[in-house]
């Protein structure tokens, strides 16, 4: 069986080498927060606007400031920088968290396309940091399509609704 | 709705400051990789000759020399070191990874119980180091147990056996 890492790396078309190279400097300290902070208003503004419905109906049910927060807080927290979002929300049990999102491969490649955008649109971002990142969202973004999928998986308590023979119509 | 840093938080009697206190100081080049290396050794022969059976079946499935180093890679990339694991694994995704265990309070006990055990066996951790490790483990342990409550939540997909009127008997 293929696991997430592998699925993560065949469906995006990232290795791991080049999906973690985020790690071989610290980005928090060569960004700093406030580009962190732009990267994500600029994304969320992208994403709460987007031309697509059924893209954007996914945050339809959360704030735009806290899916903010979430998200910088996280980067600044993954790419070297304090712990900001653990001492909050704890975890980022990234799968577990995007569990009531419908996370596709088409929303996986919605979701790149406006970081995309929003990593052109932010100044102060070297070359360099902008590959990594690019790299780092790909894979992860995949992952998270893995992840998805095992909601379809068979759980261990029977549906309420199941019988042992079919039911008669 | 309470949140799963609230559920850990309440279950588990740490509060988030104390559970995250690991992150005050760098746990990783205070005390070593081989003494996190020894610990997850200690731990995982513990429970792989647990006398309680019911515990010890929830690794059977398991190489005991694969759930060793699996702990140890997160905790040294999650104290401070190198990110071994994500490197070889993927995102931690602590929730979805445990998806496929019996999470209960009773099993964080269990394990807490193995991991105290680890931690007074292994030499050269002093005691601020311990009592920090002690209360992130003790807070993710109570942390795992509230995912494990989302296996149970509706999913969005339907059950196949559903009807949209209850089926004939």
């Amino acid at each position: 069986m293929q696991s997430l890492q592998e699925k993560a790396s065949e469906w995006s078309g990232v290795n791991p080498n080049d999906a973690f190279a985020i790690d071989e400097i610290n980005l928090y300290q060569k960004l700093g927060l406030q580009t962190f902070i732009n990267i994500s208003t600029n994304f969320y503004n992208r994403v709460y606007d987007d031309e697509e419905e059924w893209f954007r109906s996914i945050f339809a049910n959360s704030k735009k400031e806290d899916a903010i927060q979430n998200q910088y807080e996280f980067f600044v927290q993954r790419m070297g920088g304090p712990p900001l979002y653990s001492q909050r929300r704890g975890h980022p049990a990234l799968i577990a968290r995007h569990r009531p999102f419908p996370v596709t491969r088409q929303a996986a490649e919605r979701w790149l396309h406006h970081m995309q955008k929003a990593l052109d649109s932010t100044t102060d971002i070297d070359s360099d940091s902008k590959v990594k990142m690019t790299n780092f969202f790909r894979h992860t973004a995949f992952f998270l399509v893995a992840g998805d999928e095992l909601k379809n998986q068979k759980q261990s308590i029977a549906c309420k609704h199941a019988t042992s023979k079919p039911a008669a119509v």
